[in-house]
């Protein structure tokens, strides 16, 4: 059997394999757009679940808008199509003829949406006005990679519209800590929120909130955003409504998303040098059983042993599938499910049906058990919640060890690279010092609130803030 | 309040209105593109569900391909191109670059998914490879119409893989058999399944069994299709296997899809003067409970009274909202909610309370109940059941007097506009008689098995098998 790169000298080699090893993802004949495998979009669905019923519970509705926009649309917003211009990818032909005007296949859809509400808001009686769409976006990258950044991808984009700044600012917050749970109660990936540096900040945006990981060689992920984009796109679609004093206002906007590039996050943060680990509460498969036959004994009353465990643990809610492909040895199966991540594996031999017992083994190295039948549902449910605190704690202490403190560029630029690790600092709130990471192929991933240090990084001047630099993907 | 034009004299016109007022979908700046509103979306979000877990139940792996297809895969079936080639949408610029070979969007994606399955097919081990993808795809289309035919839809298409004939053509059959369920049980729809004629057929198919419906008007809605690909694509796309006899074989291919097109189906078939009749199975709301406020009574006690209900009928899984817009009427709610669609109706006033009773109206004229709070639960789950049989039996028996049976098209051409009817007869097989429909505007919507009449419709010849003729959508 094939292995991995060395996950420790090589993680960028280990992640490009592994994510096609255990068949998340193949390579398409698109330039940087991925062919996401059934394992891969399982994973998908799961957090599109969790998220949907969120973002459902949190007062918004789902519709649809469309994929392809208006070249004239995107220009709107000065900074906007600035910042979107040179990934777009553009419909110049349809139906056999050239289009009077060009249509861009969305990089994001505030422009359409936009306008969409400029015809629904009429009256503060209209608002809030709270909108998601799950949605494919296309944005032309030049350099790809499954996952983190690819040409198209798949995401929700929530769009909001509220009477007052304070309000669109709430919906901001909310929705930044709902990405949070799911990060850290699903994903099991620690998280860091802050706010991105005008330089950082989407294109059009009044600010930007941020959830960030950091993973295993110290690069930050972004993982989502959440924009407060306050009125200068309501003023853009001339989107106005009588308010409360019967005066016309302008609505405060705002927007987030978060893709599929937390699947990205989530095979960094857990996984090791046999392949995924994936936490129990996201992944599509948490128990896969694993009948051992033996010849010279009756394969039947194991194979019904592990069916009726099975049923027994999908009663209880539990992901469940049993592996009984003939012609393959139990090394190789339990080689197959390692590196597909599955948190949990029960073998059952003929051994173990005379002892009424299973073997229990966690992939995260908790150590082989044996359990009565009787109580093996219990087990297996505790189980899978101990794996999922453990995981989750793993990262946490991980990311906790790789986070410095400095106040001097100069100390710990070069060491970004090297170490594995990223540092909190403060900052003047400059550009000038801002553009001196680039040496360091560093960046602000984040303004923290607070302040450690009294002198900016660079300039020495007095500083405003907190930020978090890194690397980053 | 405004009035839609009469469901009967203007059945087009009625349409067009009642989609917009019932708000499932809005215009779009994008010539033929649908914005679809929340609640329209909420009835694709309950078609999806429905169908996506039939489609788990019988086999199938949902996985995700690329929006963005070389132009040159589309000319590898040289069918297939000649069929889609003048409905493509073409990206010629990405990246503000002019790209070397450009990317059409996605019409269909039988030549990128079968480019994948030629790299993962290697055995007869690796067969049935059986996937389906949720997706929008492109086509420009000249005349377009809200859900009946628009330039982007959703849909979701199955693509499956099988090492005989047979085998495949069981799935063809299969998924038919699927979609028939999803039509009839839960959007009461009812549908003729048959054969497309060879003009019909999907571009490159061997076989296209199709499910038509006949909305009030006689004509027919092509509601999904379920295709025997067979070894076609298999060979254009060297899509090879090693079988059980150890030699090169080619597989035998399906493909099958449905779309946002259902939606349409369900509006027309069921809708009535005063807007949609939605049925319970897909309804994304079930119920509305309107408490009604009298001056000089304690509204609290309503509201508390409402909020009760609402929480007993959802722990019995019904869908419900309650309507306690303040400054509204009780007619202008009512009115509201039958243009929705919404199965149920219940009214609290401050005499229902008094008496322990709540009025129950339904949607499709069964009448006004008063019914004791204590009972409500139980009778509301049976009401909707009830409303879900009359609502199916309705369609049904309306579709049975519109199919009428004619040997003679020079009888029955005429008829097809006039009367809102459809007919069956017998057809000998060629292409000529096929076209003769045209001077009708009428087409052959399906291939049935057996032969009602010795003799062809137009040539007077042998006829080999039956068929529906109807004007279509």
């Amino acid at each position: 059997m094939k292995k991995l790169p060395d996950i420790k000298q090589d993680f960028s080699g280990w992640y490009n394999e592994v994510i096609y090893d255990a068949e998340l993802v193949d390579q398409s004949p698109v330039k940087g757009c991925m062919v996401i495998r059934p394992y891969g979009y399982a994973i998908w669905e799961r957090i599109v679940s969790v998220l949907d019923e969120r973002i459902k519970a949190t007062g918004h509705s789902n519709a649809s808008f469309p994929l392809l926009i208006p070249e004239s649309f995107l220009k709107r917003e000065a900074q906007h199509v600035a910042g979107f211009a040179p990934e777009l990818a553009v419909v110049t032909h349809a139906g056999g003829k050239e289009l009077e005007e060009p249509l861009v296949i969305r990089p994001t859809s505030e422009t359409i949406i936009h306008h969409m509400f400029s015809r629904w808001i009429r009256s503060w009686r209209d608002l809030p006005l709270k909108i998601n769409q799950w949605a494919n976006v296309v944005r032309w990258e030049m350099r790809t990679r499954p996952f983190l950044r690819t040409t198209e991808f798949f995401w929700q984009e929530g769009h909001t519209a509220h009477e007052t700044r304070d309000e669109a600012d709430q919906e901001v917050q909310t929705m930044l800590q709902e990405y949070v749970k799911l990060a850290q109660n699903y994903l099991a990936v620690p998280v860091i929120t802050g706010t991105k540096t005008d330089h950082e900040k989407f294109p059009g945006a009044e600010k930007t909130m941020t959830f960030e990981a950091f993973m295993p060689d110290g690069k930050a992920l972004q993982m989502g955003t959440s924009h407060l984009l306050s009125q200068s796109f309501a003023h853009a679609f001339e989107m106005k409504f009588q308010d409360r004093q019967e005066q016309q206002s302008y609505p405060y906007l705002t927007s987030w998303g978060t893709t599929t590039r937390l699947i990205g996050a989530l095979v960094m943060t857990h996984g090791d040098q046999k392949g995924l680990v994936l936490p129990p509460n996201i992944a599509p498969i948490q128990v896969v059983i694993i009948p051992i036959f033996k010849s010279g004994t009756d394969s039947s009353v194991i194979i019904a042993a592990a069916h009726s465990l099975q049923k027994n643990l999908q009663k209880e809610g539990v992901r469940v599938c049993i592996d009984d492909e003939e012609g393959k040895t139990p090394g190789s199966k339990f080689f197959k499910w390692e590196l597909k991540g599955v948190p949990v594996r029960i073998e059952l031999g003929p051994k173990d049906i005379e002892n009424n017992q299973a073997v229990v083994v966690d992939r995260i190295g908790l150590g082989k058990r044996f359990i009565p039948l009787s109580d093996i549902v219990a087990e297996v449910a505790t189980l899978l919640n101990t794996i999922q605190t453990i995981m989750f704690k793993n990262a946490q202490e991980r990311t906790h060890q790789m986070r410095h403190k400095s106040d001097n560029l100069v100390e710990f630029g070069s060491l970004l690279e090297e170490l594995g690790v990223f540092y909190q600092t403060s900052w003047c709130g400059n550009a000038e010092c801002e553009t001196e990471l680039k040496n360091y192929k560093a960046s602000i991933r984040c303004i923290l609130e607070g302040r450690t240090f009294e002198t900016c990084f660079h300039c020495k001047q007095a500083s405003k803030s907190d930020v978090l630099v890194a690397r980053s993907y």
